[in-house]
């Protein structure tokens, strides 16, 4: 007969409750640890998660769904996000859509009928149909890096209008004028935001914004690379040029290159995110930092909070974290 | 209560078989699979996996355990095979080991007690252990890009020994006598194939292998750094290095960047994967390109295979698939 979580309380004389705890991710002590896991060897005892889940009613998983695994904001935002959940006792269950808002629903049903506990959501869908159906289940819902205007629920955000006015302002300060911008996606929240920093940083320092130095990229490297190419032969008196995320950042890069035109001889640029990539480009790159391991961390610490006290609180929460600027040599002083 | 497949069925007039193909990732007509949706809709039909799976005994679920989410490399294959998977009606269940062994051995136990289908696993813990649990299960293992003595399972490999030739007679064909390697980590096979190649084609080409050309990395961005200073400081007359993953290609970028040593004109470099970044780099980089979209396929349809026709098949399989050479200007011509 299989063994039982009394079998293996005897086995070792720990209390039961000890040996819950072990079960459900709870603090043991590393000595109990230890003895219980020698007593599972002995004993052959495997734990039957499933028959627990229907009892429990928790599956002790996390889905995650985001738009692009292969995106190193969001990998590294994850990498620390898994750590955290897994030191509770969670897996998470990763879902990648592609950029997709069909797969992204699809991912969402997905993770609904596998039963997770919660869903975090970099969301494609701005308009959040997606989440409807889940969120109608009660159970939490914590979105990253976007906020849907239709769902009430908790976000953790960066403050991208102050991340492009520190870059703006630092261009002006090496005497640039005419600076161009590579923008994201104009439907996305956080698009918006550091255009309208942009913007309004532009006016306040009295400089024109003019229509031809905001080009609207995808988000892709091959997208910062079309960017680059339409800005330069748009703007002749162009000096200078913000771009708005990591992999259009890349793609910049790649484009001015492949011009041969020199950095930042004859175009000064500020990125965004990566510092290894900025520290191996030649010239090392300016760019405004996003502080990852953070966002991880709020993200993580609120989905446990939300389950461990669930309807303490009502309401949701908005954690905005500030980014920084790393400082290369990718700005000429004019 | 509760509405049952049945009444599924009823609503739509399709057959209970269609239904469930419907639930089980099967193929199901466009036309159906919306009539199926809009019934579950007005139905408030919810499928309880997490019952079902008791009975089947199967969860839909693969656990994917890897050293580092945050690795380009990794990334690109695991977004290609949850892609496959997820058409199949699979999840998959990612678990990042952070490159350490005690990890990667909890993260598979865990991996055990969420019941899972089958595990893919790219191995920190070259002797193994932490699968033999797992294995005694039966379920299948498919391993990817590193190979282990002890466990009989399938692999996807790629063929190292080559790759690592082709860049050296690349550089010997421009010239190059006193060729520098950064390899990886000693115990993992991926690295000592990679150095294998180096040793045998220097051989083969009549050219010393001298220790101090040499340097074991740990395939970190930092670790190609400080390699890529060690070999500069030790061989004042090495024209050439040739660098064996990913991250050390970058750090080894870096390390000469802030040396202030011209690529390729001090230094030619052939470094490894991840095409964009190689174009971003001035002057771009040749580099040896790792399939990573057939490794994704290849590690995903053996997984499938075991899976829909598990005992048909003994012995294990590995699959060994070729790179390329992408050639930058970052090789002089001596």
């Amino acid at each position: 007969m299989a063994a039982t979580m009394k079998d293996l309380a005897k086995r070792t004389g720990l209390g039961l409750a000890t040996i819950s705890s072990y079960f459900n991710g709870g603090n043991v002590r590393e000595k109990n640890r230890k003895k219980i896991e020698e007593a599972i060897e002995e004993l052959h005892y495997e734990v039957n998660e499933v028959a627990r889940n229907l009892k429990t009613n928790a599956t002790k998983t996390i889905g995650v769904v985001i738009p692009e695994l292969n995106n190193t904001f969001c990998a590294e935002i994850i990498t620390g996000m898994e750590d955290i959940l897994r030191n509770h006792g969670y897996a998470t269950m990763i879902c990648d859509c592609r950029t997709d808002k069909k797969l992204e629903q699809e991912a969402v049903e997905f993770l609904c009928r596998k039963r997770v506990d919660g869903i975090i959501n970099m969301p494609v869908d701005t308009e959040g149909g997606h989440l409807k159906a889940f969120q109608k289940t009660g159970k939490p819902i914590v979105l990253i890096d976007r906020k849907i205007q239709g769902v009430v629920c908790d976000s953790v955000l960066v403050d991208n209008e102050q991340a492009a006015s520190d870059a703006l302002k630092l261009l002006y300060e090496k005497g640039h004028r005419n600076i161009g911008i590579i923008g994201g996606p104009e439907e996305i929240s956080t698009a918006q935001e550091r255009m309208k920093g942009y913007c309004k940083t532009m006016e306040e320092l009295n400089l024109p914004v003019r229509e031809s130095l905001i080009v609207h990229g995808d988000y892709t490297i091959q997208g910062g690379v079309k960017a680059m190419e339409t800005l330069v032969q748009k703007n002749p008196d162009m000096t200078a040029v913000f771009i708005t995320n990591y992999e259009m950042t890349m793609g910049a890069v790649i484009g001015l290159n492949e011009l041969g035109i020199r950095i930042p001889e004859e175009i000064s640029l500020v990125g965004f995110d990566n510092l290894p990539f900025a520290r191996a480009c030649n010239p090392k790159l300016t760019i405004v930092s996003q502080p990852t391991e953070k966002i991880a961390e709020a993200t993580a610490g609120i989905m446990l909070e939300r389950l461990e006290h669930a309807g303490n609180e009502s309401g949701c929460r908005t954690e905005k974290l500030g980014t920084t600027i790393i400082h290369g040599k990718s700005i000429a002083q004019l």
